[in-house]
């Protein structure tokens, strides 16, 4: 039997595209399903009733939720060819260490760039820049997070880049002098096939971010 | 060469007794650190100068930080006997959602019950057994939520049952009549060898919580 993958999934999501770039990786064929998040899906309620959150991947009827699980769960299930996570227990360990790190330390301030204003965005503009700067410490001199691979952490990671231009704009600062190494890892990614097929157009996640920040924020 | 196991731990924490149960699950010998967090040690703090948090395991020299990440770290290396983890793709990822799901939900109003006061500590509470019960719900009539085996949830979850009775008599408020199903579960953990033997006295742990509240809420 062939598998039937499918993936609900909002496009501008820096989850989203973990899920969608872990797929591409592994040549898995699957649906892509657009959520509108204002009004989710039955389908969204009835696979994630936790969370009721997107990315969800549904695999031969089965719902995996929680977009770093899902990118794990990829991994094991089509182990195949391309590994995202390491084989050595260690680097395993350390690659959860940092996506950790990510969804912790990066995150919220991440959020609070285009949902707040005036010192409160101040010291989120300068916890997202430590935050990013200890990121930059631990890739050092390697090309990507992975080593000499496009790994686990590399496609956290790129979730947030892609809203690296959108965070700039939102939040008037620039992040590339700040961190020029990570940024430059954050390029190769960019270049990555699964990557270019995974991505909407930057301008529009721009646009996006100004408009749920109207939403949100003014 | 034989392993060096080194626990850097603090007694009543919810986080350092699951490493100290994985270890003892899987037969490993490690030296006991206790830390004092009002004064960490500079092994601490250049073992995890990320989060200066304990656990950390230090193994042959090298640290594995953040307590679910520690017990896979030690599933992955000892996995020889005692599997912590299921094998099955689909299986682990329904663990790791309910680990994310413990440590988001469940952290927080526990937090709160022995930290807050007023509304505050009452919105903890609701918020306290709302996740609980959600966690019931997903046990259903298994033994443990590995099934027949006590896994990787189990041993989260066994940092907040160790918990239970401090949480109630700082919160006022009793747990048992709301979820006496998971309850059953917890009085089961904590029959098993390598809880009993991680676990410190229940009455400190009341005179323990007791004490942080005086300093953090009164």
């Amino acid at each position: 039997m062939a598998d039937k993958v499918i993936l609900l999934d909002f496009w501008p999501s820096p989850f989203g595209i973990r899920a969608r770039i872990a797929l591409r990786e592994k040549g898995v064929e699957f649906e892509y399903r657009e959520e509108n998040l204002r009004n989710k899906s039955p389908l969204l309620l009835e696979m994630n009733p936790v969370h009721k959150t997107i990315p969800v991947l549904i695999h031969n009827g089965k719902p995996v939720c929680e977009s770093m699980n899902v990118v794990q769960y990829i991994d094991e299930v089509w182990s195949d060819n391309n590994p995202i996570l390491p084989s050595d227990p260690y680097q395993r360990a350390q690659a959860r260490f940092w996506i950790d790190f990510i969804d912790t330390k990066l995150y919220e301030p991440a959020n609070k760039i285009w949902s707040t204003k005036g010192e409160e965005q101040e010291i989120a503009k300068k916890d997202y820049i430590e935050a990013l700067k200890i990121l930059e410490a631990e890739l050092g001199d390697k090309p990507y997070f992975g080593g000499d691979n496009f790994g686990f952490v590399d496609i956290a990671m790129t979730g947030y880049y892609i809203w690296f231009e959108a965070s700039e704009k939102l939040g008037n600062f620039s992040i590339e002098p700040e961190v020029p190494t990570l940024m430059a890892s954050a390029r190769r990614c960019f270049q990555r096939e699964s990557v270019v097929k995974s991505r909407f157009d930057p301008d529009e996640i721009v646009a996006f971010g100004f408009k749920i920040r109207k939403i949100h924020c003014v």
